[in-house]
């Protein structure tokens, strides 16, 4: 099939699909399946698959068959090799809650980091046959309308801003109230969204995602792919997101200055 | 293609297909287009897109071609004949905050009544290209994945249970204050979701949608979708949801009754 990636001139870009074949593969056996969710955590209702584990090892035996000397650092599994050059940074089912009650907003998420700099990202959604890749410098997409080079749009004024969360339930309460003066400006806010507010960030669609507590594994494939399409993803300090945490997205970057200076009050 | 509709034994099912197929090639190439948002109401965001009228209208002239006799009920357009024995309930984007943000979780509803009750229903999502059709006895999917009959799970507790609603921010204090007891004893609360909610809970995914203020198109084509798969939709009285207003659905009956119980005490 035609591929998104062909359009991207990273060196690896190619691979993102096969392991997004293989991710797929193993996942979508398990959607609305309904019988197969665990409990991670006693007590909470953290929940994960068998699913998650499935397409995670799916990956990890892919890449340690191509690239042995690449690390890896996914959700379920741990770590390996983080001193290696290049590390794939892996979260097979982002939006875990999306996917045992059958919402289609879960994704895939496949990132590369080169010298612990994110370099190359996807986001499949396997159910809708949709897929975002990004390198920093371009993005793309495909899924069932075509194909298409993601473009953020302009977006100046909180008040002209669709904002995404995954949910402000999320955020300690420092965080929440700076949070929440935020939402009360912008024209929209949506929660439960995950990894699908950045790719309709970098899709031109929406144009904040405010998140806290994330992991390294829920952002690295997301930078390079809001990047490439014109966007900006710091931490709320400004500085990089790569390790996760307090992370502020934007498609223009006049908007992330604006939102920044906000944040800045509660960066960790 | 194959379709949905024709293992229900409904005598216009048929026709539901007709219609969804039109109303998706009206709306489709306004979604993700990202231009022709219009507000709908003064200083407030309630946003209704050019889609939303076309698909509605290209249902209308169907509906009027092949049943004249026929009323028809939609969101943009207003009434029609509402006395006649079989009337269309129709809203072409239930959702419209997803549909204008990019996300997948909108839908085109199309219900029947006959002689003032939910007789026959489908939401289509025309993006993923998925299916959920009713006719108070029998419901069915197809998708992506294939086609099956829908059938709600057996969910006899709140603390086993999965819960949608739109927004908690749609109920007034007195309806809010019981809902958010009811959702604290839940397993797990997800916003946002409109139509999806309850599709998911016909598909076996999920246990209990509660909302409020609801207008007849928003509810009756979803009626017959749950019934058919074996769960139970009412008000907050345990009357008829046909007109809207507070609805309560669950897929298993007795799930119903526990909640009924909390819920009447705000009933309209």
């Amino acid at each position: 099939m035609s591929t998104p990636t062909m359009q991207l001139s990273h060196s690896f870009a190619d691979f993102l699909e096969t392991l997004a074949e293989a991710s797929s593969k193993a996942i979508m056996p398990h959607f609305r399946n309904g019988h197969d969710v665990e409990n991670k955590l006693d007590g909470g209702f953290d929940p994960v698959t068998i699913a998650d584990r499935a397409g995670e090892t799916a990956m990890r035996e892919l890449i340690n068959q191509r690239y042995p000397d690449h690390g890896i650092l996914g959700e379920e599994h741990g770590p390996e090799n983080l001193d290696a050059e290049n590390v794939w940074v892996l979260d097979p089912i982002d939006g875990t809650r999306a996917f045992i009650t059958g919402l289609p907003t879960w994704g895939t998420l496949i990132g590369l980091t080169t010298n612990s700099k994110p370099s190359l990202g996807m986001m499949v959604q396997p159910y809708v046959g949709e897929y975002y890749a990004g390198d920093c410098t371009s993005a793309v997409y495909k899924g069932p309308v075509g194909s298409k080079t993601l473009k953020t749009r302009s977006c100046n004024a909180l008040q002209d801003a669709v904002m995404f969360t995954t949910t402000p339930a999320l955020f300690p309460p420092a965080e929440r109230e700076v949070y929440d003066i935020i939402e009360a400006q912008t024209k929209l806010a949506r929660y439960g969204t995950d990894c699908y507010g950045y790719c309709m960030v970098a899709a031109g669609l929406a144009d904040i995602v405010i998140e806290s507590g994330l992991q390294a594994y829920d952002i690295v494939a997301l930078i390079p792919i809001i990047e490439g399409a014109g966007g900006v993803v710091t931490n709320w300090n400004g500085g990089s997101a790569a390790q996760g945490g307090q992370v502020l997205a934007t498609g223009d970057p006049r908007l992330h200055e604006i939102v920044l200076k906000k944040l800045s009050a509660c960066a960790a």
